[in-house]
């Protein structure tokens, strides 16, 4: 598949977002006009410089309000055209995108549109040039790109052709399918975008809320495959405005970018392989690596300058220490499948607290190598002899997800931490899920990460109240729920992603039993307020026995329509804390309206430790 | 007017949101239940804390999904409340905020929903307690006040009365006209708030882009009219919920909050002036004292440690020097009637660059007093002996407004600096606008101070791609556009505020003979690139003489219906820079197609200069 990226997805100068593209490994890039407007690189150095670099020009865009408009606005509209055409020759690009009239349009008539750009294509003839026209969702009179394909089959001219926007598609809710009905040849440009479900007017959502191919809620899969099934071979262009994006590192944006081109080719070739194949679907695609669900999250590696606090709590809940490993300055707490990989802060751990995941799968390797086809760094890893290989690759925001071998109960890697006595059981079974805190630039390619390279599934995305605004959080995990990963997208305002800590939860399933044995060994839990349970009790009318105990061992209880949620969680150490969950009858959440309470007592917690300004 | 605000409006804890609330001088507060709930402190001790901070807590809110609903779950629903009434009494809270039921609610028949509310009246009666029932914008099916009005009538209980949101009102395009049907002594409470028109579902648009009252499109002051013709005499709340306000500093948002009151009391009592009166209006509400537009910007003041760059700049552009004042640390430069003091960052100006805007103004104690009244924070000055008294106030960014007297052509103060030559008049003729990048916690406050305190009008807004994010510009003016202040939001991204400088432009006739008289001086204005003028050669088919004047001197053009606009630029001098413009035949805009451009350009420019990491 080739690929291509709209400049206006990418951050600072035209320069900085060629060189970016060029680094990310893009074919080619698309030329959004502000973008060759505000450049000093004349058209003639941008060309020599994206041949120099090896990419493409493969569209030059926008081209706005042609057709549809009376015969003297033609005629300044076919001067204009000209006047691009000629730079279009400059630059070395084949391919103006024309978008349908949104402004000087004053018929719908399809014939008139067709007639006028039949002239539009002489003209582009002239130049050798030519024009893939695009019904915008909010065109006046062309809003639909079956409407778009009957003007470019009644214009019927070879410099004439269309371009699909999955976004302008997909947004209005047309249905991709009739794609199979056009002809290939008369595709001569495609933009992919998702984008998540908004109910705001076309035109904001989609100069503001685009996202890349799989951080949304578009069906890209199959609209790909509507699309192969034509046989159209050009590239796959990404074409997202988002806000964000905008702000962020060109260099990051740009591989995140990438990334998301090699999962829709993997969606793409996913859609074909189970769809009918009308014709034949030159378009080369090709499946990532399979992965199968984790069977296990074999450990939480947690980087804290506050260590011997947190030993201390993890004693508390009834974990123990297996001592420091035989070769690297790392130390394991265990209970049950829980384990925690404890470690302090180094030049290759800076950040974040939850430095690391690893996770047991039938075949490291396939997972490993899934990983790398979606661009993900590949941790350099040293193992002294005799020690278990463990491979792993970095997430966006700088964590690391580690893949083992499955060997059994317990991982041999186990043995090379000092103790190599039997794992201990207690009252905490397993990791039930990790919460990860990321900055607002990192947000949208941990989505996308974790669901490509993990092959996870989104949940619904969820906005908690903190004191210091609100944070979203979005939940991805396998099938069968062994793994579930949290992500939370900490409030912009400045200073706040100090107080937004991340979290390991660990399954129980007694864990009023387990809140009472810590207590006795000396652990408090995080303070939940009084007028907390008088909530929960006008809002569920529990039995006065539990809730006289919840109150006692500041457990939180919610409820949804399978079962009951009951947990707590320890204070902050530094910027991580932990939680214990038990969920009782197939419970599927996390406490979402318990969260808010949380947030303002940890808040509180450390407002009064004078950690805040 | 009794005012109360929301605590949802503040961030942080109940305590600091109580505190907050009462150091802006609010009468009450409403009590919005996860604050609440997420509170350490009991109802009894946040009773007390309220009565020692003399705020009364004039509402519990909210209580949802009540009526509407079958036998079984109104019984559990009444029990729900009860606890609720419980609740309210340790508080000493009489009313309760009862929304119209968005989830549980079987019908729509308003006999059944008000047989439901007088039950729910007969258990407030045992609590002595009220309930104001209100329409969201989006209730199953009670979604407009009027609906809720006459549920109320037909429950006909003491304890059953109304509580109107001009958001849930306004957002549907509902008449505010038939609030004065309803009987005074059935509205038990008003919330107020604004809001940005937009296109977005009424829910997300409420609970995230709601604003103070002035900032955003609503035409509150005829709402609060027809509320005042019943003759309620309550309190005015805000209820503000803003994704911006929820991480912001909390003593600063309620001032800003309180601000908004105080404007929407003389936007009442203008709008009771000249409508009709049709009943008595106890609400006291009081105007401001009216203030006439700005005859003149007299002065700016510039604060950089760039001093001698800027002085380069203003002599090269035909600026000449007044010297030091005879007994402050600043300098004067003067052109016709744009004035620029200018002066060094010193504990009182840390920043911003533009430090200071100077109004020439019919009574300056007027304007002082109104800023006062608007809970503005004076500038403390010192006047030595014989010099021109100046008042003046802080905006929320820092930087200050003063008020001078209109005392002939040349503000008397002007003899305060070194030279007392006749001012030296040249080209630029006065300040055209002044342009404030503010932080993102400002923005919206900034909007709202200078509309209110200078009563200027808000143009509507625009967004300008800068390399670094999108930049929400936001333009206010006077009547008669002798003064204009363009806002512009700073993407919230790190470090880009870093990178966003301020401006002033100045005001000429014949910007070309300018620019060129500026070359002659040794000026070197801000690159504009070759590529922008094929651009508007290419939009606008400009006479090739003049294409080639506006490239030879990187002048900029624009074009409105009106006339057309010719500009250039400076080179940044650490965060300030200035522009000079010239305006043809009433164009009234000010070159946003061209921002983009200049953002770019200084992106580069500060690039080559290693200011960027």
């Amino acid at each position: 598949m080739r690929t291509s990226i709209a400049t206006v997805c990418l951050s600072g100068t035209l320069d900085q977002k060629l060189v970016a593209a060029r680094e990310a490994g893009f074919d080619g890039v698309e030329i959004f006009e502000p973008d060759l407007v505000a450049s000093p690189l004349s058209p003639e150095a941008i060309r020599t410089r994206a041949e120099d670099l090896g990419l493409s020009l493969d569209l030059y865009q926008p081209f706005r309000d042609f057709e549809g408009v009376g015969p003297e606005r033609l005629e300044q509209n076919l001067r204009r055209a000209a006047a691009k055409f000629t730079l279009m020759n400059r630059l070395g690009i084949e391919t103006m995108l024309l978008c349908s009239n949104v402004a000087t349009a004053r018929s719908g008539d399809e014939h008139l549109a067709a007639a006028q750009l039949r002239k539009l294509g002489d003209v582009a003839d002239r130049f050798g040039v030519r024009v893939a026209y695009e019904a915008l969702a909010w065109g006046r009179f062309v809003d639909d790109y079956e409407t778009a394909a009957r003007i470019v089959r009644l214009a019927d001219h070879q410099r004439i052709g269309l371009c699909l926007d999955s976004f302008h598609i997909l947004s209005k809710g047309h249905d991709p399918e009739a794609i199979e009905t056009i002809s290939a040849d008369k595709i001569f440009f495609v933009q992919m975008a998702d984008a998540p479900l908004l109910s705001l007017d076309v035109l904001s959502w989609s100069r503001h809320h685009r996202l890349f191919p799989g951080e949304g809620a578009f069906d890209l899969g199959t609209f790909m495959g509507h699309l192969a099934r034509t046989g159209y071979d050009g590239p796959i262009s990404l074409e997202v405005f988002n806000d964000t994006f905008r702000q962020a590192d060109p260099f990051a944006t740009a591989i995140h970018a990438r990334r998301s081109l090699r999962w829709l080719e993997h969606e793409t070739a996913a859609s074909l392989g189970s769809g009918p194949s009308s014709r034949a679907a030159p378009m080369s695609t090709a499946m990532l690596p399979l992965v199968e669900s984790p069977a296990d999250v074999s450990y939480v590696e947690l980087r804290t300058g506050d260590s011997d606090e947190l030993r201390l709590l993890l004693m508390q809940l009834g974990f123990r220490p297996h001592g420091r490993h035989r070769s690297k300055q790392v130390e394991l707490w265990s209970q049950g499948a829980a384990r925690i990989v404890l470690g302090a802060p180094d030049s290759e751990h800076p950040q974040p607290t939850v430095a690391g995941i690893g996770l047991t799968v039938k075949d490291p390797a396939a997972a490993l190598l899934r990983a790398e086809e979606l661009f993900s760094a590949v941790v350099p890893r040293e193992e002294s002899e005799g020690e278990e290989p463990l491979v792993g690759v970095r997430a966006p925001d700088g964590s690391e997800v580690f893949f083992g071998a499955d060997r059994g109960s317990v991982p041999t890697w186990v043995d090379e931490f000092g103790s190599t006595a039997a794992e201990h059981a207690d009252l905490i079974e397993r990791v039930d899920h990790v919460n990860l805190a990321q900055p607002w630039q990192y947000f949208d390619a941990a989505v996308l990460f974790f669901r490509a390279v993990l092959d996870l599934h989104t949940e619904a995305s969820v906005e908690v109240a903190a004191p210091v605004g609100l944070v979203r959080s979005q939940v991805l995990r396998s099938d069968d729920g062994i793994l579930r990963i949290a992500l939370n997208l900490v409030p912009s305002g400045s200073g706040a992603d100090a107080i937004l800590p991340q979290h390991v939860a660990f399954a129980t399933s007694d864990v009023l039993s387990l809140a009472r044995a810590a207590r006795e060994r000396g652990f408090s839990p995080l303070d939940i307020p009084a007028n907390y349970y008088d909530d929960i009790d006008a809002r569920y009318q529990l039995e006065p026995a539990l809730l006289d105990e919840l109150r006692e061992l500041n457990v939180m209880y919610d409820r949804d329509d399978a079962g009951e949620f009951l947990h707590f969680y320890t204070h902050s150490v530094g910027t991580v804390f932990l939680e214990v969950v038990e969920r009782r009858d197939g419970y599927a959440g996390y406490g979402a309206l318990n969260a808010p309470i949380r947030l303002a007592s940890q808040y509180r917690h450390r407002a009064n430790q004078g950690d805040l300004a």
